[in-house]
């Protein structure tokens, strides 16, 4: 096999697909989580003293589980998944300053939200390994958080999973930013769906759900959700979870959905802390900004597996270097589910 | 200081630019390089067997340097520079393939260069601390690379420093990859150029060196050159270095021009090994592609420090967050200069 350059499905970002070296999962070292036992970790129960007050808690009950916040200086610790603000916000709540700029100096107040979802009252409870239940919560946690910040023009819900991929506390938890600008990696997927399906009369991600089922980057579903390596995967082993139902945000997930991707979530990342162990990645969930329905988009859950380092090559061209093809990652990430 | 959310002299790039944190240069731990002196280097002279034969040689002589390469399965030793084919590369030279493809499944065959310039024989000679003579013969090399690989549609030249930055091998050298597309982040450059120089009738990158020389974002300037930390800095400590001169590609730059990029170079990645201990950076030019002149477009070289991991945000919604905002990087950098 040679070397080929791919463009993605829809977006104008290539990739040199480096089918020439074929890196299989033996083939990158990826050195054991370090944990260091000797710290306190503020994310877990009965260190809650060590963050800011939890503005969601679900809380276990007679019923099942409840929602709760701390009010009163208190803070609960007998939580199943705890939301608090980051206590370094990369942006906050206020309102905006008018700031003075120019024609090639543009520039915006930087407000916003930043928080964090802890995902589990035990430490090493990640989403691969998770009780499907815990998982469950974590969905609902992320659609709660979607509800209570729809006011921003984009609400981002991401997960850094380890040091190297960017994970400062190494307790299960994921992030959210909601910005005050329509970011442009979703700008930019918003058009060229639109361009899509105004000249192909359907979503472009429906068609891939459809086209790419029969191909060897096809790599598991259930009865809501597909998991495949996409076409122009930059990363190598990255892999695209999608809902097969058409919707453009996760805000309308019926019940029965919410518990097919926290099985699906646990389900692929399993596979890929199986077959890599335990890879450092990260994800982003890509939606519709402000809760809106928009018809042309199909939101989906993006994974990036930090297995290489993007260099001076891919910095100053925006072309990436994937040494892995999808399809042998698909086969890869396959056999770990069995 | 708030943060605030600013957005590239041109492109529609945004970045948070985290003022509240203001992370200074001892704020960051850079680890030592590390140099495993135990294997052999295939780039220093004597090993020269262990690569391919070199296309392009600077030979010391009595007229001062000459030019030349190897041939019949001889490897010259006594060379100042030596450039060479990459063992592994991305992209090959050979007639291209015609591929099979529809409209969610793009692709070219993977056809182009990857070559490595070997910046000195001297193992640690990197541009930083290296004689301005030789960083001067480096200059001249890119400009051979470039006017050799005219013929395809783009040629990047960059370099990756330190393990942490991706590159593979200690030994000083740069790297260049002829593609046979445009790389996107060019085109966007040369669109918003473009659109900048029919809307002001003027060049945006000379508008930006007029402009920002008054401000606590410039950082020096010899006869032929400026530094500066621009505004919407991606990177911690990012700069750019610009001619004074219009032009679109280094290959019309003069004899003088070509001396003071090397004073340039030395100084300014002099500084950043100062003040912060030799971290790994990437650096990239951004050129007109194919040696045209382009009059709309001015070449520069983009450096990145990479002292923070890009992580789930920054993957899934294109959007940086720098916490070192340019003002505070340019007075780091401009101290380092003393």
């Amino acid at each position: 096999m040679s070397n080929e350059i791919r463009k993605d499905y829809i977006l104008d970002r290539w990739v040199i697909i480096a089918s020439e070296r074929g890196k299989r999962p033996t083939d990158f070292s990826v050195r054991p989580s370090e944990r260091s036992k000797t710290e306190t970790c503020p994310f877990c129960p009965g260190n809650e003293k060590m963050t800011p007050p939890a503005f969601l808690l679900y809380i276990p009950s007679a019923k099942g589980v409840e929602r709760d916040r701390d009010s009163n200086g208190e803070r609960r610790s007998d939580w199943l998944v705890r939301g608090i603000p980051n206590l370094y916000p990369a942006l906050r709540p206020r309102e905006p300053r008018s700031l003075s700029a120019d024609e090639l100096h543009e520039r915006e107040d930087g407000v916003g939200e930043h928080q964090v979802v802890i995902e589990s009252p035990r430490h090493d409870e990640h989403l691969d390994r998770a009780r499907v239940e815990q998982v469950r919560l974590v969905v609902q946690a992320y659609i709660d958080r979607l509800e209570a910040l729809s006011k921003w023009k984009y609400v981002s819900i991401f997960r850094n999973h380890r040091k190297e991929a960017g994970a400062s506390l190494s307790h299960a938890h994921s992030q959210i930013i909601a910005t005050p600008i329509i970011p442009k990696k979703i700008a930019n997927e918003l058009t060229a769906s639109k361009a899509y399906l105004q000249s192909k009369g359907s979503c472009p991600y429906c068609d891939i759900l459809e086209k790419e089922r029969d191909t060897d980057r096809f790599i598991c579903e259930n009865e809501s959700f597909v998991t495949l390596a996409p076409w122009a995967s930059v990363y190598p082993f990255e892999f695209w979870l999608l809902p097969k139902r058409h919707q453009s945000t996760m805000l309308k997930l019926k019940e029965g959905e919410k518990g097919d991707l926290a099985r699906m979530l646990r389900t692929a990342l399993g596979s890929l802390a199986k077959v890599l162990r335990d890879p450092p990645y990260t994800f982003g969930f890509h939606i519709a900004p402000s809760a809106r329905e928009i018809e042309h988009f199909h939101w989906h859950l993006e994974v990036y597996p930090k297995l290489a380092i993007q260099a001076g090559f891919e910095d100053s061209t925006g072309i990436f270097i994937n040494v892995t093809p999808p399809e042998l990652a698909a086969e890869s990430l396959r056999d770990g589910l069995k």
